[in-house]
This record gives C-alpha cells, sequence and structure tokens, in this order.
C-alpha cells in the first residue's frame, strides 16, 4: 500500500548506522507484552559490548520492580528517535530481555546507566538484539497550510 | 518492593500536568499489541479538542498501513518524554484507538500534524484516553563515580 510514498524523504538507515545512534543516545522506550497488556515505559540504557555475541542494550530496574514481568514474555521492542525542524529519525530493535545473573550483573557497574526510579537495589536487564531497523524521514509541515487556512 | 524508593526524586504529576506536557510537544511512540508480537513506532500527534468527551489524541497514518492493526486490538499506550542534565519527565496514556469516519476526519485539519512518512491520502487514528499518568524524576548520575572508578 506504500506506492505514493516519496522515497527520497524516507532514507533506511544500514546496521552500522542503527548502532551509533543507539551508542550516541540514553534514553530509549521499551514496549512489552504483560498478559493482554501492552506496557511501555522510558528507560536509559547503554550499549554493552562485553556480551559474547555482539553488543546489547542493558539497562536497570528497581529490584522485584513490575517491570520484570518481561521476562514472562521476554520478546520487546525498543525505541529512540530525535528530531529537529527538519528531519526525524528512529530506530527500533526487537530482541528478547532476560536478566542478568549476578556474576554477570558488574558488567552493567562501568556503563553510564542511570535508572529513573532510584533505589539501593537493581536488577539489571539485558536486551539481546534480533533484528534492528532503523529510518529517517525529512519533515513536512503541511499545518503551516492548516494554519494559514483556519 | 518499593520501599527503597526515595519520594523526593520522583514527583507524580497531575491530569493537568500531564494535558499540558502533552499539549507543549508533538512526536510520541505508540505501543500497540499486533497477534502475539508488540508493535512500538514514532507518531507525531497532537490534541484535538473537538471531541465530545473531552480531549484525545490524533495521528496519521498512511492509507492502508500495517499501523492500522491497532484498530484490531485498540487498546494502545502512548508515551511522551523530555529529559536535560537534571530531570527527565514522562507521560504515559493508555486509551483505545479507532479510525476516525470520513465524516470526523476534517478534525485533523486543523492541527498541527506531520506524518512520518509522506503519501497522499492518510488514515486519522484518534486515541481517546483512558488512563494519564506522568512523572518527573531527578536524575542522579551514579556513573560518574564508576568512571572515576574504571
Amino acid at each position: 500500500m506504500g506506492e505514493d510514498i516519496d522515497d527520497e524523504v524516507v532514507t533506511v538507515l544500514s546496521t552500522e548506522e542503527c548502532w551509533a545512534a543507539l551508542r550516541a543516545d540514553e534514553f530509549g522506550r521499551l514496549a512489552y507484552a504483560l498478559g493482554d497488556e501492552v506496557g511501555l515505559v522510558p528507560v536509559n540504557y547503554a550499549v554493552d559490548d562485553a556480551g559474547r555475541d555482539g553488543p546489547t542494550l542493558l539497562f536497570r530496574t528497581a529490584e522485584g520492580s513490575k517491570l520484570l514481568g518481561v521476562l514472562l514474555h521476554p520478546q520487546v521492542v525498543f525505541e529512540i528517535d530525535r528530531y529537529d525542524e527538519h528531519e526525524a529519525s528512529s530506530v527500533i530493535v526487537r530482541g528478547r530481555a532476560r536478566r542478568l545473573e549476578e556474576d554477570e550483573a558488574h558488567r552493567a557497574e562501568q556503563l553510564p546507566l542511570r535508572p529513573w526510579v532510584p533505589t539501593l537495589k537493581y536488577d539489571v536487564v539485558e536486551i539481546v538484539p534480533e533484528q534492528l531497523s532503523g529510518r529517517r524521514f525529512v519533515l513536512e509541515r503541511p499545518w503551516l497550510h492548516a494554519r494559514l487556512d483556519a
């Protein structure tokens, strides 16, 4: 159904560009399924290169938090984006969430991770990417016409 | 499990503050269930006051786009956030998505809506809020210590 789309205004990012964007940012949003509901939370994250199978994403969450529900249905989607007046870009990571075991949790200690809710004890969740996609868009501003017409 | 949380660093936003934040922004992210999968997309949106039951959120999507799958399972979650060095805030809207009928779609024409993918024909989707929640956080930067230790 995309035959109307002007390819000149949408650029597909390469895997390298997606990782560069993920490394340059520190806040994203995590969407997950929890029973019949969808959950969506902002998280502070960092890219970690200490895993054996390539880079992953790590974030901290308060010990015992509701967010650990992701472990029951670990297929998650993570998103970052940025935009200015002229263009917008977003990167979407599909992957599996797992909690780091105690002997791995030290991996988070060398990363710039700040949880949104401070607490004394944290669990560290890792998102192992299975699919990356990124797009960059030239933004039009059709409402300028709408406003002039109003 | 939240007994460790320092209430001084987390502020719960009032409904009015949530709406003020929603009106001040124009980009958010929509999470939805599509079969067994969770979808997550950035969207440009606007608050619309033309509905009968209070303000709603509108966004445009290319006619026939995959995003219209939300109509099959219309319980969605929408999120906005912003942050700087010192604090972060987010607003989460839980609600129901519906496609505006042709005789209502004109409501989008007076709003500052720009779709991320330009196309000749759009559908307009409305999110009717059922639950708003917003939080503001003071951000700590524990990794400054981690980096000094590293």
